[in-house]
């Protein structure tokens, strides 16, 4: 991408209104812009971050064999008098009357709208199991939005729902969603921590939340250390994960921990996902009921699953910045590398810095080409902003000897290196990742 | 994909709520599911539709040099009342309060919150022009919503807006998209007939739509026969196109018209397409203002730019299906080939079948393995219904000479062919595409 073709308004003050880092450079960098209370636009860089990261996640979810569909933002009020949560849900859902005085809302879940698809799809337990998913935008209406995208109204989530014949393959499916959070969270170079949580509105007994540590985070985590040190490794082993304490402030008793207090980190956290095994809670008054094995008609033993999509870019923010702005994880910045070219008047500079970007575009490698009047400084400050891992920095003198500077975003390191070599450090740094 | 871990509840009757040839279809073949009047569920198959179009869209918006954003769904009812059009856009738009008492809408369309994005991010004709497009959910709550999502209230459109600093540079940009509209439907495998057409409550001046030739279509369109015989060779000529005379109903007159009657086609038609230019209509009241090069504050010149992308899915239907189902371009087609294995309790039909699903799978080829127990009656109708543009039928007997039948599911021929070649055929008609 070219920047004088792109759309980049990035701001030079930092806004008075953002309280939490990431919601003052997702607004800097021009990556959002709120059109109303915790109401964001999503301004292209900031949409391709939100694009990685779905991507990420929804790979994840069809390597379990997680099947995507798609479900309506606007649902039917009458599906959620069925399960009995449309007059207790609360004033956090939207909800509004159409042109026929007819009830409807702005989904903030979708258990009832999931549960209504699958009642009348299937009919025997030979069907099942069965994980659907979507990645959607909801709607919960905040008293107090704050935190830019961390706590929005409208938000991008995926939700996932199980669907098993019995509480033993129920729970086996919980499983595999677990793991699969895991290695999302992992690729998305996150160490999240699933801990045992309190169903709260949704239902059920069975539940855990995951969270990013971060000094930010709104929750207290009380976590086994081991969680620090095993890091990543443990994003495939279920047993280990299971067998490790970790408990949200709702659900940690310190009369009751196993664990002595050298044993126990105790930090804050951002949420990141919510599971849930709410067994019949659903099935059972909308009656989705399929055959088992005996032919009798049993409810369908469920459970949901979310991610916060549009939180996590936020997320990640707050664990990966610098005092000069962002710092992006390769696997989900906008652009792997930011060409700067000093002087757009200096022929040399401009050969150089076209060739280097062919040599990405034909790669297929996302790069951003600074090809603005901006002064060298404004564009060093742009660029350390909007957080591309790498930089390669093209000005007249060095040009004259074919050498270009190359900045690796996160070190801050700078070395003076030739103009071939430089996209082929870079392209083989990508292929390792 | 294999069959029986997907989710496709096929119907075997015919749904009797629906009234044209797509909508019954999209139900039968499990695409998708109504929530509640208007409002659809897309279940996976229909999911795959609608990102492959969305993907033909975007790939030529973006080869156009347009840039990607994304707005919220839900708008403040402010910015509608500074355009004025708040009070007069009608009862289509659904409007409500959150809790709070702040009014809100579910947007019908984004002229009014693009102009809020612009004129706090441009202050220079040296920065246009630009064209932004989004993909997202719209709602317009019809009277009467009908034709499944032909004419629903939740709805998936591309809306794409221009930005320039005077009348001459905003008609190049006009043409631009026209160009990239032409092109994407030829992309899509449609002939679209661009008309000259009414801006109605958008505003402006000069206005085409672009119309699906379709007999179950709701709008008359007249147009120079040279459209039906030129085909999609025109998609790239600007001059040629708004030469040849075409008109909607709203726009045609008999007595003006300059062609004579053996030169007019009159059909029915779809429209999938709108764009306007509407000049200064918001960015004079909502104060989108850049210098010029003279210094002095002008008006952004802007236009807007819609494609129906779910009523596309539909409309495809409607011009290419037949008494058995679905026949999908290749180019949409969610799944490119069915593999059908006859016998699922045969050794070598389960053999074959699954070399040939792997061969598909390692080449990134969208396939579907029916490896269900139905009947092959049952395999027959349903591989035909949801229009897979190859079938290859594996059944016991031909397994044997390590034979199998390739059916092209537009043409209906069927040949014997081996294994080996099976795949090697339809991987090259692919790559031919």
């Amino acid at each position: 991408m070219l920047l004088s073709r792109y759309f980049l308004p990035v701001l030079k003050e930092k806004p008075v209104e953002a309280q939490v880092v990431s919601h003052s450079l997702m607004l800097r960098s021009g990556m959002i812009r709120q059109s109303s209370a915790g109401i964001y636009s999503w301004l292209p860089l900031g949409l391709k971050v939100l694009k990685n990261i779905e991507n990420i996640v929804r790979f994840n979810m069809d390597a379990s064999g997680f099947v995507e569909l798609l479900m309506p933002c606007v649902q039917d009020a009458s599906l959620w008098r069925e399960s009995g949560r449309f007059d207790v849900y609360g004033r956090e859902m939207l909800s509004f009357k159409d042109r026929h005085d007819h009830d409807l809302l702005f989904g903030p879940t979708n258990e009832e709208l999931i549960t209504d698809i699958v009642r009348n799809s299937f009919q025997s337990y030979k069907e099942l199991p069965k994980v659907l998913y979507q990645i959607q935008w909801k709607f919960r209406d905040e008293i107090r939005p704050r935190f830019g995208v961390m706590r929005g109204r409208e938000f991008l989530m995926k939700d996932a729902y199980s669907l098993d014949i019995d509480m033993e393959s129920a729970i086996r499916t919980y499983d595999q969603v677990f793991v699969a959070y895991m290695r999302t969270f992992r690729d998305l170079g996150l160490n999240a921590i699933p801990l045992a949580a309190d169903p709260g509105e949704i239902g059920g007994e069975l539940s855990h939340e995951f969270h990013v540590v971060a000094d930010t985070g709104e929750s207290t985590l009380y976590y086994d250390k081991k969680f620090d040190i095993l890091g990543d490794t443990l994003a495939g082993d279920i047993n280990q994960l299971k067998s490790l304490y970790a408990a949200t402030e709702e659900k940690h008793d310190p009369d009751n921990c196993p664990l002595s207090k050298s044993e126990l980190s105790v930090r804050k956290g951002i949420e990141v996902g919510h599971i849930f095994n709410f067994a019949d809670k659903y099935s059972k008054p909308m009656n989705a009921m399929v055959n088992d094995s005996n032919g009798r008609l049993v409810p369908i033993q469920m459970g949901s699953y979310g991610i916060g999509i549009s939180r996590l870019v936020a997320a990640i923010i707050e664990v990966s910045h610098d005092e000069r702005g962002i710092i992006w994880p390769m696997q989900v910045a906008p652009f792997k590398v930011s060409i700067i070219n000093l002087n757009i008047k200096d022929d040399k500079c401009n050969q150089i810095s076209r060739s280097l970007y062919n040599q990405f575009v034909d790669q297929n490698i996302d790069v951003l080409y600074d090809d603005t009047g901006d002064s060298p400084g404004a564009k060093f400050a742009t660029h350390d902003l909007i957080g591309s891992p790498w930089q390669i920095i093209v000005g007249p003198k060095k040009a004259g000897s074919d050498l270009v500077e190359l900045k690796h975003r996160q070190s801050g390191e700078v070395q003076d290196i030739s103009v071939d070599s430089a996209a082929i450090e870079i392209i083989s740094s990508l292929h390792v990742k």
